[in-house]
């Protein structure tokens, strides 16, 4: 049985970006992880009520997946680059430790968002064969909401690999919708439209009803 | 009024890649061009008779875009590489000089096709300020089937400009539909789904019902 | 009647990289406004007399552009990036929604100095349309003291977008030396010669007497 | 049982970039099918008896890995730019479509020799899944004698994912060898010494005694 | 004794390339060889009264260089890329193996022109250590007209050496009015007055009066 | 004399990266500077005992390089990029300033340690002429335990310069070994036998028996 870990900045990250391919493997038998880095907090222009809220919402969307475990690093949303880096890798580090996960799905390190980013370069000593031995394949995934709005052309989104997830898109965009108050109409980024769509044209691109694309980072075997 | 050129490889690239922009543009009062570089011949697995309509095609899309003239260089289809490229841009430079451009649209140099990336090669000199003074602006287009199936990845497609087509998708489809031999079922890239996909994607970047992306090459004010 | 926004890590940067343009976008009948990332502080090596020079100094250049208003963030300068992030996108996002700025223009990412690199990073939101809708045209601009001195290759400055500054030209640089202090004898890069120089080879570039060269970030229409 | 295609410009590319990847999968069960580009003839500096002696070799080694076929384009060496492409790939597409591949080893299109780069531009068509529908994943290999001598910077190669070889790098060095007069001494790209030292610097690199490296291309499942 | 070879495309990139640093090495003591990979003929659009002129041209610059020697490949203008490589690559070789140069200096792969492009291609295997042992350093420089002029962005003319040529720019414009037939007044880019001012440019990005910038492409000591 | 600077993110980094070259430097004349940017503190991970033993192995390094000086910033190790920039490029520009050196070795900015990321952009400043007006060239050297394990690809070590260490590769073995709590046996990558089999590499890409690789950053003369 394999270890799958998927790394979300924020909760709705990892449905966006790798819903249905989770889906697929947790149908494939594979233990699910869920990595959130981020932890938003009443005062910072969200009630103790939406905290709460998007509390459930987690809990909700753990199950739906079938999550062995999630493990939550707690680190301040929107200010995940303020936390010193080592502190991040070292707390990554103890999760992945424990996980010992074969596949991991990171955001993408071009992304807009700077939460996304940072996600990305705590997780990358990952990578490194001789700190985390179990890690076999490691993929940046695509977020239509911050992956296409980086200004900053030095990185785009390559996506090298397509997982064909025809079977499992009901299921990621009911999940999606758990997430209400992260969604809004089309063309929102984060809509079940927009999310589709995306769907759409990577199946086009790799001749499947619906895919998901990713960017291959290192694959070992 | 400003001039407007298209350049297509082959016929249906200028609608798959700029046709609901070109369609805007034809409302806004602009003269539409369209150059097309390569011509099908009877024998190379097309029958006479496939060419003919082919013909027939090509005039009921001129009419419906409103094009002012279609320029055809008349090289072979699939062997435009083959055509010595002082000769192709020889005879680019003539449509350009005469017809004087303000705006270009060319298909986009890492598309997998060489006639794609050919036609963008022959055109090139059309960013030379000194060779051709009317131009000043310059686009790539994406035309799904291609622009996503380079397996080269040095020069990925990176939209910097993004055309609201929400008024125009559905004539934009309506003209596809004329190329029926070159669509097929979706996931197929050409075929009104994919169309419609990217059309939905690129408007979930860029704020509109339905867009066109391009990836600003020149411009000069 | 359009709203202009020119970003400057430090005073003089807008007029280096976009000062002409600036001049032209105002002779046009547009509104501009300057944002102003940093201030210089008595202590770090600059006196409290130069600090007051400085302040008159950007009140004078607002007043040769014809400014509508002067933003000021209040950084400390050479240490923008030990500010928050998330503090400096909330500053920033408020000068974004009260300017409601059509037209941006902001450093290179890939300039030497860190605070260059930043205060591009704390706008790149804007280039989100569900956050600053107004926002239709981003540019980054070229500072010759800071764009050909990264000596990270990652992210060359490639400009595609060229305005002609031959009538601004002489304005520019009479706007420049009212940053004395930061001007020395060429070849130093934050020279008069230098400055004219650079415009000469841009305007051969784009066929104009003197040019201003950017890179076009994002355009929506 | 899984078909595996590796493709040569010229014997003994497959070898150095690929050998021990194809010997284990040999031994995983699957078919392996050589596709060779190019062929040397008498008096372009080789002799007959040179010609006939490199027959013998391709048969010796198409023996040792227990090749299911060889596929032989029969294109005049060093001019594989010369054939037009479109034919390359007519005949290229002949050979897929008989084998279908799930598997495709190329050579890297940043190769110095042009030879490299048209194998694997007249292969890039298998990575459409509408015109190669077995195809599953493609990879581009490095040859230390061409990999790494393209002076020209766009497209470094950039391994993604690394092959466990340890245990078949003794039996890809004797295949090695039977190339004699494509070998010279260390430090000669083309020799023991350096294929090996490249297979322990890409061991280290993924923490096997001996590994091959490969980019990604193009994986679909 | 060193020995320098300058490659150009076309008479007068050369000088506009990197005259100033030929003159430099001249005045070191080295011994310069100038390879011209084409020849206009009467006929293309020329006179052969042009033709003749141009044969004197060369002459008078080959003596205010004080060239060792001119070779001449003789090939087409414009259809450089139309001449099989491997015959150009067999040519160029000859000359690289009878001079021996210990530096050379070759047009930038990403320039506008296609002949340019070539230049760089059939040169490319000097690179190679075991076919041309002499070379110690090669450097792509930059030609005004061509290289600021590829609409293709994949390859950047990104400098990374600067020679400075304060002393020998007055000798440097000299000899380009030997050219006058390609001049033309600025802003055209092969003016004097272009030519000066990306002089200038560049000494201010390397703190010399006037600089010549060049992308290293290969250095082994 | 010339005087060259190396420097380290953490002790070792030196001997892995440039360690023949400073040897071969030393043995050239040159005046040979150690800067090493961090330091590890007891109780993070480490006891007094390894703090006292690393301080006695750089004194024992910088005897067998024969250093004239041994430059420490002393921030702590693994994070250097929580310590203000602005404060490291002040302690940074002091010792180039000092020390005056003419040639700098550097981390690569792509590495996958931050401390060499970090180490990277406090030095990025002595790139500029008007700052350090010694500095001649500047490269960045690659660390095999750092270099290949960026998850990142927007930036690969892309090596341009190549120096022959066949004469001093044991000798810089022989300091490697100094860092012997650094060392874990092939094919960890900080290993003797990992180190050789790089050298050797980028030997048959440069044509010497072992060489150490460089991507030149800036070069001025």
């Amino acid at each position: 049985m394999r270890t799958v870990l998927g790394v979300a900045p924020h909760p709705d990250d990892e449905t966006l970006g790798c819903g249905g391919t989770l889906l697929r493997h947790r149908d494939d038998g594979c233990a699910l992880h869920w990595l959130i880095a981020t932890q938003a907090s009443a005062g910072e222009g969200v009630s103790q009520a939406w905290v709460e809220q998007r509390e459930r919402t987690i809990e909700r969307v753990a199950e739906a997946y079938g999550m062995a475990e999630v493990h939550r690093l707690g680190a301040p949303a929107t200010r995940l680059d303020a936390v010193p880096l080592a502190d991040l890798v070292g707390a990554t580090s103890e999760v992945f430790s424990k996980v010992a996960p074969h596949v991991v799905y990171l955001p993408h390190p071009g992304d807009a968002h700077s939460d996304h980013r940072r996600a990305f370069e705590m997780c990358a000593s990952g990578g490194k064969w001789f700190r985390q031995a179990s890690v076999e394949e490691i993929y940046a995934y695509e977020t239509l909401s911050e992956t296409r709005f980086g200004l900053d052309d030095r990185q785009p989104f390559r996506p090298t690999a397509y997982v064909d997830v025809s079977m499992w898109l009901e299921r990621k965009l009911e999940i999606l919708r758990e997430y209400s108050t992260e969604l809004a109409a089309f063309p929102f980024p984060r809509s079940e439209e927009s999310t589709e769509a995306l769907a759409r044209v990577r199946g086009a691109e790799s001749g499947f009803e619906a895919a998901e694309a990713f960017q291959l980072l290192r694959f070992r075997r």
